[in-house]
């Protein structure tokens, strides 16, 4: 765990992933900016690795995460992303693990270590309720759980929020200093405010968002319903 | 094969790998441009990803590529690189398949017609003669040819000289278009001299450049060095 | 490639995958041989590697080949295949580089001389025809083509004929050693029938003959169609 | 976890990896069958995939393990190990994770899913306390704890004996039923005695084993030490 990343929830992940670089992704980080500092909600902001120094460099409010890094030390390692470089660029922080590119339990460690020691926050995805207490052992910033079973279902059910408290209770129980990230298939502000009410401190969006015939303003909708529920829920 | 991509012998590939990044490998691009340019020998640069921008927007003489990219469309894909972005980013090319990033056959198949399709030249290594004429078949820019066997020996006896012109006919008789560069175990500037006059339009070096007590002087000792060895067999 | 390797065409892959196992998978291969012998068809059969010393051992005319093998020497290496452990265990063969099994350029170059080494024949798989021709320059036994552009699709259309001799006739001049076998979504005898007289001397399948009501009928219904587009053509 | 695996302590780990195939692995078996049987001792013994036919009909007292299996279901998936095939040819585990083969955390975790599914027992490798802690709540059947720290140091010092202990208090707490099995550069009978000692109920083998100029005879001296170090220290 990076302890000098400071955090306070509500706060909200936005992944353009490799649906959006250059000119169109600093428009929707300039837009987060300032959707993110008008609610107060903290944005983690996840571009692709050529454009966080850009990116990095004409926001101030949102977190600038790289989408992934190798653990490598400074020296060989072609086609990897160095921890130092990342930094350097303006990055805060690096998600880990995500569906999209799986690490081996040992490398996830590594690479939390390795983060640990240049100063960046790690984001790290967990596909099950015994994955993120696994990953609970290994000390990340924050744990984004993302259970396959509520991806597309209506989470306003019993079974989903049963689900929201009982993996914040199994990682608090392991190490409280952890932040949880609930992620499942958000499709609009009623599925953020839901999950806030739900006892979520956390969640996020790429494709609702990327898709929208306007992104900036089903960003600001969704922000919006998540401090309107954090303020009702926790208050 | 990019084909808008403009390259003349004889030519050169630094490679910092993941030992510089910001205003370390800066530097180091600010040099190779001043020194590319004085000896008219075009270096083909590939930092850290992250530093692609800076780099690309600092120097106008060297290539600057991209260490890898993937092969994926614009959309999802975590932690993978976007050839779009690349591009946009000032990249003008991507070394692929190096021995510490190995690619499947079709894999580099597909991210050459990616390259080919968004403008990016193609730089694809080979460990043997065998190899080298394999990927001849997929039309890459350039085929990067380290043999094993030359690494850390002296080029310059009977069989260096015979593999050098060796792999430009086996790789000539399948795609005239394609260039060659050997590279093996570069440690100085007579190095240089030697596989040039060996009949290689291009080598390379990230070690004794990146280790040298003045990285900048070493790095123009052997562009120099390639300079006068390529005047005098070429002439 | 395994010069003790002998093959006759016509021949035909048929490959379990990881559907059938232990009792089932012996059946089908004790099938295969009575059908192969029969008509004089040699039928390559690729199990489960745990399944390979018994139907080794239980039949005579089918070549069992492994699914997969590791270039490793003997040594380290928990959870590879070691080539040395197939051959004793009754393999003759090794298919490599399936499409469920992608391998880098340089592991199937080493696979392949690890193959010879130990006398095992190959059989590599090869997406597109540049795929193919970079193959040929690392000297398998067999080189499976399997276009993705002609699977499901009707191949009796004069693309797909002029298709098949392109492939043979390319391959041929590389290395005129190397048989190759025509793969594209073969769902029955007319299918196999008519790959041979658009001039494959090899083709192959899975699902239609794993899936069909009775196996053993599906394949000695192809097999047959096989010898007699054979005799026709080829007489 | 697999309940109805049947594991008393002391047991011991034989790993032949990519050492020994075919009779050579087989005698080696049969040596550990008789010796584990002598000293009431289990062997759990790891050969490669197409000897576990033969060894388990052979034996009749160790355990014979897989290497590495694949989470995949009965269908498609060349090259992979299928769970179903291995318990038909007669394995009664599979030993997954190790550092010659590592597995992302969710596939760790759907693998031991699939174990348990098919009733074959895992023994999951951990290279540090934390990573043996996260592993523990995936229930495998067995932890493999393996700190490179201790691998070829002396483990007799106050360091070591505080760490056997401290990692089984730490799996114990988060799930009793899981066995731990200590393996840290195991030369000769007396490191054995040493580590049980320190509170290990399991440990393992492999090079001082196989290199060993009379394997059989060496694995005995192992053995017959961990069974009397056993009885002083528990009885």
């Amino acid at each position: 765990m990076h302890e000098g990343f400071d955090l306070s929830p509500p706060f909200f992940e936005l992944g353009p992933k490799a649906y959006l670089y250059g000119r169109g992704v600093l428009e929707l980080a300039k837009a987060a900016d300032r959707i993110g500092r008008r609610y107060q909600v903290r944005i983690l902001f996840t571009p692709q690795y050529v454009d966080i120094p850009l990116v990095a460099h004409e926001t101030g409010y949102i977190h600038v995460f790289a989408q992934h890094m190798d653990s490598i030390p400074i020296g060989r390692g072609i086609g990897s992303v160095l921890p130092e470089a990342l930094r350097e660029a303006g990055a805060v922080g690096v998600l880990l693990n995500h569906a999209e590119k799986r690490l081996s339990l040992s490398e996830i460690n590594r690479t939390i270590k390795r983060a640990d020691e240049v100063g960046l926050a790690t984001l790290v995805c967990a596909d099950t309720p015994e994955e993120a207490a696994a990953l609970a052992h290994l000390a990340p910033n924050i744990i984004l759980a993302e259970p396959p079973e509520l991806i597309g279902s209506s989470q306003t059910g019993v079974t989903g929020r049963d689900y929201v408290a009982r993996i914040n209770e199994l990682i608090r129980s392991i190490d409280p200093r952890i932040r949880v990230l609930h992620s499942a298939g958000i499709s609009g502000p009623q599925d953020v405010a839901d999950i806030v009410s739900m006892g979520a401190e956390a969640t996020g969006c790429t494709s609702a968002v990327i898709k929208a015939e306007n992104p900036a303003a089903m960003l600001e909708a969704m922000i919006k319903a998540m401090r309107e529920a954090w303020d009702k829920t926790r208050s």
